[in-house]
Order: structure tokens, then sequence, then C-alpha cells
């Protein structure tokens, strides 16, 4: 008989009451599956609150660092949250100790993964986080171990649960930002400050992590371009429809020429592609390949279910005796990124202006993007019934739509600057890069 | 410095090649990866023809079992086909000397899986088989390790890019099936001899080995329901796209009251799911895990850069030294599987009925589907521009579709029989499986 992986959870909220019922109601088989039993002998949390877990026979410890400590815990799961203490020192107790960690936790990983990392394969310990990206979707292990032979050229997906339900709806209903975000606080799927979701740091935490396991580079969260969708209208959002395309709010890391590149923002995507598809709370990656067609891994990327799913199978890579590098290579192997000044990004556009009532409003626009060598796919001006191109039935300013060929961001904001000056749009021109499959 | 890992390839076509220039290239990589250097050491193949890859350095093995036994190579790779010999004794003789095995035979693992299993489990080898379903989709991965804490209660897809390519162009240009295998020949989609793809053989082996990862069944491809495609008619496919569906060949294995269904045959999938998503070539695969959403996989389920990906993959899980059972649990635990009847399914049902020129037939069918207490979600009469209903504008008979709520197979038949006696259609009546999401 094997002895047992011996677990100890420090944090009880969702997700770590499920993972406690998870591996009492599938103990058998997570036994015959990882060839050894894995049982919770220690936890701990904030408060000792009655809980809708049956804790008996399980210890309490005093707090997360000595849960860490115990030389009864073969296998520290870190579910508390938070970038800082106490659940960076308890992990990093843990893996000195030649301990192996799973852990949800994003922020951590994200910004101190690498030097966690390292503390693991020193001692000999894994360091687990499949949930902490895409939650029950397996894409970290899919990075890590199942495309081991295979040149990465771009990983992209959607990340947030929060943004995508905000988009899906105000497609499906033309509604506002405002309006489906207070819906989606109301359903729980916001925050009450909801800034870090929408503003794509969220979405970046889990970029950085992905572009790492793709790349071999380190895990940069400051190298990655950041743009949210608070911008994003429901004109926009009809138009992409019209013209083929759906907007999502990505994280693409991409290697060019310039280096890996990498960035988060409302991006136009065809609609036939399988990341448009993706709609309302649920997340997906699309990982291309060197040589080989995309593959696309989609699943719900949060809820208490989902992540302990992936929080369980972490631990069965423990108890299978599973030592991967956490970061798919050695961190001593692993590349540093510069920031990808995305002034050089290469892509198609979409720009949406506000053409005021002025004839030859097309034909300047039209101009000022040649200057620039800029070609443009399709042009669409909307005029109301009855009235001349460029020209408001009431006289007022008409949105014109412009999709452009593969160009480069600098000469996008050059053409804008021009148009501007030429006073022949009002506000400010709404910019939406497209991502091709 | 560890001692590398050396491969030995057996079969050089597209995928064998393959697998070469990829451990050449991606060799640093892969040594970074798994912390183990990996070598080709030795290839055989049936002839020696000069072939586009680098074989300098490497030895060539008289034949595979002298390959399998030669006691510089640590891990087999089979690359051959074929459900018996030479590749089963290969593969026998290696695993029985303690070596561990890749192979992307899904015919053999299908057949002789659980035996090869054994001795991989008896004598410490890996038994990896990754690219027999899906090629790089890292769907066994998934099931075997990614979700080894998490009850499954369905795992279904699309696994015969032959059989979803020519679905998808019957779908968009309404051209017979006829037409489109013609195509999918020309196009080398499809062997000159389709039947074992149009028939629903390939999926079923396919699906066995899923089904066995998935709930810890022996696999058992002859406990499969199978039913091709060759019987879905471009009406078929319009019918479905008016009532909200796509129709795609699937192999679902689904837990039961009754136990484990296996079943592989034509289906109406509703058009949001993301498997309906999922057109030409693709595949698919998507698993209902107890309690969370649905994780789908997508990507190519074919083609020698893909195949060699996974298979790349796989030795590096060996490099690594993971040594997962190969059906995810040991084979003696893997419960035997009976075949489900296909009477006792339940589901909802799409039916095609040519009804007769005579008034109250509808009013017929209908009686004879509440005799047997199924009832009816939606029922489209087509009649030509200006007839009655039931008539055509010529007299002759005229398609009747029908969709029923949840029932029992064997009271579709038994209403179906009934309608046939009482001559109110003509010819055959088709019906179609619905799978919900």
């Amino acid at each position: 008989m094997v002895a047992p992986l011996r677990v100890g959870i420090a944090g009880l909220g969702t997700v770590g009451a499920e993972v406690v019922r998870l591996i009492e109601r599938q103990g058998r088989v997570l036994a015959e599956r990882t060839g050894r039993p894995v049982k919770v002998v220690a936890v701990t949390a904030r408060s000792k609150k009655k809980r809708a877990v049956d804790l008996s026979g399980i210890k309490w410890a005093k707090d997360p660092l000595a849960l860490a400590a115990d030389p009864e815990v073969d296998c520290l799961v870190e579910l508390m949250g938070g970038a800082g203490d106490p659940a960076l020192s308890a992990i990093d107790t843990a893996l000195k100790a030649g301990k192996s960690v799973v852990t949800a936790n994003k922020a951590l990983i994200a910004k101190h993964g690498l030097k966690l990392a390292k503390a693991a394969e020193k001692h000999g310990g894994a360091l687990n986080f499949e949930a902490a990206v895409g939650a029950a979707i397996p894409v970290i292990k899919t990075l890590r171990e199942g495309l081991a032979g295979t040149g990465i050229n771009r990983v992209y997906g959607i990340l947030n649960g929060t943004c995508n339900y905000i988009l899906t709806r105000m497609e499906q209903e033309g509604l506002s930002f405002d309006e489906c975000l207070k819906d989606a606080q109301r359903l729980g799927y916001a925050e009450a400050d909801p800034s870090f979701d929408i503003h794509g740091h969220d979405t970046a935490q889990k970029l950085a992590i992905l572009a790492s396991l793709a790349f071999g580079t380190q895990v940069a969260e400051k190298s990655i371009y950041v743009e949210g969708i608070s911008s994003i209208a429901p004109e926009d959002l009809r138009a992409a429809a019209e013209l083929g395309y759906r907007v999502k709010l990505l994280g693409v890391a991409v290697r060019t020429a310039k280096g890996i590149e990498q960035r988060v923002h409302p991006t136009m995507v065809p609609k036939s592609s399988s990341i448009a598809q993706v709609m309302d709370v649920t997340n997906a990656v699309t990982i291309d390949g060197e040589g080989i067609p995309p593959i696309t891994l989609v699943g719900p990327g949060a809820g208490g279910a989902a992540t302990a799913s992936a929080v369980v199978a972490d631990i069965a890579d423990v108890a299978r005796g599973i030592r991967s590098a956490p970061f798919g290579r050695p961190v001593d192997k692993l590349q540093a990124t510069e920031k990808a000044p995305m002034e050089r990004h290469e892509g198609g556009y979409y720009i949406r202006l506000m053409a005021r009532d002025h004839a030859g409003t097309a034909a300047t626009i039209a101009t000022r993007l040649a200057e620039q060598k800029i070609s443009i796919e399709s042009i669409v001006q909307r005029h109301p019934n009855g009235s001349e191109p460029g020209k408001s039935a009431k006289g007022g300013p008409v949105p014109v739509i412009l999709i452009t060929y593969a160009t480069h961001e600098d000469a996008v904001h050059r053409a804008l600057q021009a148009v501007q000056r030429d006073k022949v749009i009002s506000g400010k021109p709404q910019v939406i890069r497209i991502e091709k499959n």
C-alpha cells in the first residue's frame, strides 16, 4: 500500500469547500487514477465559522504558515487569493520544505511565479496552477505538456468572463456598456468595483502566464499593452456584425520579427472563428502551433466547481509524481521580454468616425489614409433615409466606418491626427484592432 | 548530464518523417522542457527509398521487431498502422522489455489496447496514444490527467474529418451525399474505399478509447451502436437549419441509469452549441463534467504535422518520466461494458416522412405518435406554392418534418411502424436523434 498524499488546504471559501468535497467523493477514483490515496489532513481559514462541508477528522491549523510548515502535510493547496502575504509566504515555506503546492491564485503567479517556480525546481516540489487561468479548461497542462514538441506562433483568448458577458449582452440586445455592467453586477458576474476586469488587468495577468508557457519567456505582466472595453459602443458591435466580425476582449501573445508581442484590447474577430462563438461568461483559448491548424479550448473560466475541478486535477498530478517545470522550462532558461511598442503593431483596423456635415469628408479621410499608405478594405457611410452621403437628414454628423488592410498602428494614428486637424470629424475616432484567424 | 531518451521509430510515412524533423528542430526546447535530451537513434520502414528527411547518423533496423528489441532504444514510436502485426508484436515486445511506447494507431489501441496497457503497467513503461484520437487536440491527456478529480457524465465529439467535411459541404452548398463524397476523395479527405469512415467505424474506434478514459470502462468497440451518414439528404440539413439545428456525425458516450451508453450516429445538435460550429475536416470533443459547464476542445483531427505534434508531446511525457495508466486507471480496475440497446435510448427525435396525397395524413401521424405518448415539439409540413397542406401542387408526396420531445427509441419505432401500416406515407421515414447541450 502506497502512503497517501496528505493535503493541507488554506482557504475554505466556495472553491476550498468544493475541493474538500471532491476529494472525499472521488476518493476511490483518485486513488485508482493516481496510484495513491489522496487525503485532506489539515485546513485553515480566516474564521472557524460553520461551513457546508464535513471537516471531521481534519486538523485545523492555526494559520497558513503553520499549515505550510506542518510535517504531516505533503501538498499545500492555497485558495486564499491575494498577490502577497499570507499566500506568498505560505507557498514559499511549503516549497522550501520540498513540498508541492497547488494554487488557483493568478495574481500571485503573475507577480511572484518565477521566484516560486525557482524554489519548486530547487527543492523538488511541484508548483501547479491550472485553475489560475481558465479554471477547468486544461490550458496550462496543454501548453506545459501537451504541445511540448510544437513551436507556438500565437496564443490568444477570451480570459475574462465578466467582459465577455458584457460584450455578449451589448451585441445581442443593443444595450449600452453601463447597462450591461450593472446587470453583470446584479448577477454576480462583476465585482462592486469592476475596474480590474473591465480595464483588462485580469486578462493581462492570465495572458502573462500563458505567454510564458507558450514562448519560454519570463512572466511579465508589465510587458503587456492593456486596453479595456469601456469605450465600446453598441454601434461598434452593430457595425462589426454587418462586416462579418464580433468584438471580444482578447489577450494575445504572438511571435513577431521584433519579439513576443503581448497585448490585451477589444478585438474584431471573424464571426466564423471558433473564438467568436464563445458567448456569455465562457472562456476560450486558441493556440496556433507551427504548421498545424489552430487548437481551441473552450469552457467555464470561473465558478467554484470548475475551479475546484482544476485544483483537484493538479493535486492528482502531484500524487502521480509528475514534476513538470512550472513554466514548462526551468526558470533560468526563460527569456526576458520587452514591452511590445504598440506603435509598431501590424494588423487590420476598424475605424469609426463621426463625419461632419461637409461635402467631401469621405474624400478627405480617404486621402489622409492614402498618405500613410493605408489600404481600405471596406467603407460604410450611414446616411439616414433620403439624405446625401456624408450628410444626415438633420445635417448633424454621420458615422463613417472603415476596415483597413494590414498596416502599422503608427500610420493609423498619424492619419487620424491629420483627419482631426482637417476638422472634418467631430469627437474622438474609435479604433478597434482586427485579429485574423 | 542526464542520459538522452533514445527513440526508435517504426514507419516513415508523412507522420514518421515529420516526427524525425520535429525532434531535430525542437531538440533544445524538448531538452529544456523535459529535462532530458531526446534523440532518434534508429528507424525502420517497409522500403529504404530516399525520403525528404535527413537520416544520417540514425541506425536502420531490419524490421519493427528488431527495432523494438534493440537494447539501444528506450522508447518505441509505432507509426506503421494496422490493427495487427507487425505493429502489435513490435509494441508488445517493447513493452515486455520495460520500454515505453508511443503510437498513433487507433485501430490497434481500440482492439488490443487493454492487453498492451496491462503489459505497460506490469513492466513499468508508458503506453501513450494522444495522436490516436483527434491528432493534436489534447483530448487523451485531458481525460487521463486533466479531469482526474471530476466525475464525467458525457463525452461526445466530431471524431472523423471526412464525415464532417461531407456534412459541411452538403449543408453549405445543398449538394447530395454522393457529390460531396466524390469531392472529398478528390481532395484527399476520403479514402478510395470510404466505408470505414462514412459508416461510422473510425468514429466508433476513437469513441471506444475516449469512453474508457472518461468512465473507467474497458475499451469495447463492439459495445457501440454504429450508424453512418450515407442516408442523410440535403433536405435533412435544410430542415435542421430551419429548426435551429445542424447535423453532425457524433460519437457519444453517456452515463445513464442503465450504464454507459455508447453510440455513433448522425445527430442534430443545437446551432448555438460549440460542437455545431465545427466545420470542414476539423474535429472536436465536448466533455460534460459533474457540476461544471461543458469543456470543448477543437482542432485538427488528422494531418501529418498535427499527428506528429501529438506524437512528440507523448515522447516528451516519456522523457519527463510521466507514467500514467494508459487508460487513466489500472486495467484490472476498468469495468466491463455492455452494448447499450438503442431501443432503450431516450432523447428527442427529428423525423422526416413523405406524406401521401391523402387528406388527414398529419392527423393520422399525430395520432400514432400520441398513442406512444410521444409529444411533438414542432411539426413542419411543406406545401409548394398555392397547394393545400398535405398536398403538393402536383398531388405527389410532400415532406412532413417533426421534432419530438424526449421519448424512447422503441416508442418512435412503434409509432412509425403504425404510420407505415396506415399507408399514409411513402418510402422509409428518416429518423435522426437529437443531442441537447
